[in-house]
């Protein structure tokens, strides 16, 4: 392709962009896997991935995509057959219960609009119905990568308490994880699933599972087959630094450099940093006069922003013109709502002006689009960030 | 840890030294792997990747270590309660014994003594005497990674078809892959299995599958379940240059990269480089007065070479010498061998200097070590090296 | 310093924004600079570099930076006591004056306001009252990069024919070369100076002198003393791509990469981007409420914009706010109006979201630092940038 | 070029290899050189650099090659005419001594072998003569790159003081420094030059002058002209972080990672480990019955070492055959030895078994060059490398 000048913006919501910082620790040269110096870089990130999970408990590290983490949560815990109770809440919800599907599970699902998260009512009543405990686990997608909509993940938990019911509590946060608060003791999470590229500010290639004692027991009885994604030999091996088979050693090299800059910024600092820039987008989006796909003001995204069509005008035609125009990486609507949506990723390694651009790139494009929109969207935000709003 | 001064030599058998040309690329920012540019970079390498495993059918590509490349290839092409017939040759033929009785297959196994590799007689005859033709698959491993002995390919090959026997062909060549010759399509091989970190050039984190007409068409009556590892949906989407979930696109520039450093060089020539420092390996051990691994001349790995302890002397003090003194990594003795062999890799990014510096680092550090040897390895290495042996 | 999100905004004047694509090449190893590889390397870059002055005679490379070109203009043409033409357009000029100064030359300076370029005019006056040719040089800025203001060198030189002075014609265009046009051979430039760090897209270190033949007949001479600088040495083995002295290596490799870059984007190209940038940026400054330094529109920099404050507010406090809240560097004041201007860069590896980001964290920094602008200029921008102005 | 596989071993004395390590760092984006983060930097690389100078006055730094440093050393002190006592050592020495007369001055040269070092004495007897003190300076060698002879500063300082001359001593040390041990306040230099491509594993590019509180105050009455390389300008600016033009910053953020390095491994290990790798090889080319260039034991260079070629073969015919088969790059014989030596490197970021590829590498293409040795180099230095001498 022809060059161009300056940066790309990789604004979908995941991959997010890389800061240099962590390329130049991936760039470092591959060790042995077997060695000392493997082995103390191992315990060491294996330490500092857990306060970004907020847990004590391990976490286990996948030398795989995200979706290998969705299997890994479900094979470990599950037996075939099993029944379990999913929340449509968008495209990646749905995927998951299609993998659910695949892998010999029945899914039962609670549908939904794409336009909210988990209705934390209806996961109470559904659970309160099956005296008989026939739901073994409970799968909420927590940052909905594909609208832009965050489930309330507590208030979940709450409902299950409710119910009384003894389901484990699933929970991908793969688009959350470092972006949006995420407690995995505290909220009584039984498996976070989660991924690298979005909040890690990594390349793909790694996923996790943080893991409850309950999940753990759980792993005891459970009957799908599994090698790869088995948590036992991973838990077994991890405590002396060591993995059951070829670590992916150069994103880890990635990882421990994530795990500095997100401690050294402060996680509560980031997740201001995520909110702040959600609220900017969200009042250049309302300038322009067009909705936001997320509909609960307590389910507004930190991570991404979904911003709807309006009638007539394909959200793919006008990512095509950002594209080309401005070099500008747009998420697509996905599945059900493609065409009809776009999605602004502002996550990650990101600041105001990066912000900034980003928004004026929507703008510049929605117009030279043809898109009806009101200018002063991205004056809306600049007002917001410097304080003048 | 404290600086050192130069750079280590990881001469374990994979992951092997990963050339800077091939870290620059894998440090490029991440892009939108549903973007344009994703696209072509990914039908450019799926179609690169092809040569380097001699096929012209589709090679698929897992964000997974070689481990879940095994395991890919069992779950698509059998179903629960599958004989196979593998054959040990070593560690990594035993794990992948173990691998395939976790998942529910019934291997049934060749024994070996890890000395030899497989012995495509015993093949014949197995197959032979299964005249229900129960055994569905024959799984061997190419270049056995613990051992360092190479299995003579084709004729087991000639075995199977002695035997008039249907089963399906697999070959684990995580190791040998681009080191040694492998030609998937000629050799009538039906599934090739390897991984990214061995004559590859790359850090781990990616795998493969090269695959026959007949295994694709045995994964239509494959009644494994499996998600991520399921090929469908790979080949479904690899044509328009897209994954059926994120792929690990900072790996995939480092792959392009590494396919042109290959062609670039030409595979014959690589084999041919790798061949020669393996003799030159051979004849420095010899030259020590100890014992290789690998019994049959025939079955020498080109990868690397396993080096027989004397009795009474421990292979891994001698590797922690060499590792403290000379900042060199070697392989262990792995399973059934710890502490009797070492293995020394001299695969990849490799060249003559290197081998010599990694043989002086072996004959020192075996001395230093108290093993009673005789000198002069290195000088064998020269003898060969410049033509004057 | 803590960690900060997101990339830093580099809006000096240069160094500019270095793309990774040349850091990358950067960091290659350094290989030696005597032997074959090397040689191709310096030849090729050698002759690449000509058409980015518009030239077919040589130009020179120093390991140094900008302000030792001038140095080498100066020294290898002229002799001591030399009387030479200077314009002052701003704070660089002045310091070429000094330079000029120190080493024994006589300046003879027309002196400016810092918010005009070189007067043709005036240049044409004081060159025909120059009966007996002492002026042995007329020295000019093409873009001033203290100021923002580009001169008109082909009117310059037009000026000096008109006087039929033989002077030789020096340009300083460190901060202009590959942001805007020049055109060493077609404008009858006898000596262009330059530097890596603008248009060149290259961290600083090396730095430039392109000859024509009247320069380097004015060569043989010349009476300064010089030795690093002497251009005759590197004439003399550059042809076989070698230096007198140990070249900057790793730089050339970023200076092959960026003339690929250039070529590669189109030299006008690069210019009309330029162009619009500061079209737009001059449109988002004007609609603050703010005065340009520069009062010629002929001569507008396509680098730069220097911002003059409203009397009582100081630039600095601006930078420094904006420095603090968005990370982003602009340029000081210089010399004489230090604290009464700051100046925007938008040279280089650059694009229009970037420039986006750029004039937002300039339009939120003004009104965070308490000067009282009119709001609206980032959507200005926007307007023109977007074909709706 | 075709592409080769594994690393070049870039074994001239200089530029040595340069780590991954400070590649990565010089990779780091280029940042405002007039910014708070720069100027923290500055202020830091400004005081690592003094204790590897062992000194605890100002080192300056130079945006310029060694050339640029030694030129700088000689305008800052003296005025036009001045006579200085030069020693020729060899090559380097006779650059010196070159560019000396070409600025102006009047060197009185003490004539050598090119094989042996400063003879103290000889410089007592000539300073003694020098009743009316003309010679205004004495400058030396400390490590003679062309050659490998190591001068013994300390003894040269003694017989200045036993003259009772007032001469300024200056000391090259550009591919000495930070492998030979040099120690600028105790030993009473008044100028050590050096430069960033040897010992300091940097890439070319910038170069130092350390200075005594005698150079300062010599410099007060220098009359040579000077502009670029004025040190009072450096002196003036650099205590706030500062330069007087712009710095190369990205070879800086290398410094301060080189400065870490070796103080990390610890100076005095960092001599220690060069002087074990040139009797290593010294032992290794007398084994192979070839001379050494450097006749006096006492001044073998802990940097490089000569080799001198038997009657009738040429020294670059066997370089050439060994850069050809096995890519590595060896010293030429420069200026009058041209064709009768070659120089083995062995500095900077190297180890025992980057050595034993070296001198295999020698042994080899020796042999394959015709040339008559006795084989068993490699050997030897195998037997001293591992206590078995």
């Amino acid at each position: 392709m022809a060059h161009r000048a300056g940066p790309h913006f990789l604004q979908i919501p995941g991959p997010s962009n890389v800061p240099g910082r962590i390329l130049r620790a991936i760039e470092r040269p591959t060790i042995d896997h077997r060695g000392p110096e493997f082995q103390a870089l191992a315990k060491e990130v294996l330490e500092k991935i857990k306060p970004i999970f907020k847990t004590k408990n391990p976490v286990i590290i996948f030398p795989a995509s995200g979706t290998g983490a969705w299997e890994a949560a479900l094979v470990n815990t599950l037996s075939p057959g099993d029944k379990v109770l999913m929340v449509e809440t968008g495209q990646f919800s749905t995927l998951w219960v299609e993998l659910a599907t695949r892998i010999g599970l029945k899914p039962e699902v609670i549908e939904g609009d794409w336009r909210h998260g988990v209705d934390p009512a209806e996961v109470e009543a559904r659970l309160s119905k099956d005296k008989g405990h026939e739901i073994k686990a409970v799968c909420c997608v927590h940052n909905e990568t594909s609208t832009g909509v965050t489930s309330r993940i507590p208030e979940v938990r709450k409902a299950i308490d409710a119910a009384g019911h003894p389901a484990l509590f699933m929970v991908d946060t793969i688009s959350g994880l470092a972006s949006a608060d995420l407690r995995h003791d505290e909220w009584g999470i039984d498996v976070t699933i989660s991924g690298s590229q979005k909040g890690l500010m990594l390349p793909p290639g790694i996923s996790f599972n943080a893991v409850s004692d309950k999940a753990l027991e759980a792993a005891k009885s459970s009957k799908m087959t599994k090698s790869y994604w088995e948590w036992s030999s991973q838990i077994g091996q991890n405590p002396t630094g060591n993995f059951p088979y070829t670590p992916n050693t150069n994103l880890l090299y990635g990882l421990n450099e994530a795990c500095d800059m997100l401690m050294d910024e402060g996680l509560e600092n980031v997740f201001a940093r995520h909110e702040r820039h959600a609220e900017a987008t969200r009042r250049a989006v309302r300038q322009w006069g067009l909705e936001i796909q997320c509909e609960d003001t307590r389910e507004y995204s930190p991570v991404l922003t979904g911003v709807v069509m309006p009638e007539g005008h394909d959200a793919d035609a006008v990512r095509k013109v950002i594209l080309d125009k401005f070099d500008m990486s747009l998420g697509a609507g996905l599945g059900k709502v493609k065409g009809r949506m776009f999605r602004i990723g502002h996550l990650g390694d990101f600041n105001d002006l990066m912000l900034c651009g980003t928004l004026s790139g929507c703008e510049m494009g929605l117009r030279m689009a043809g898109v009806p929109i009101q200018t002063g969207g991205v004056q809306a935000a600049l007002d917001y960030l410097s304080g003048n709003a």
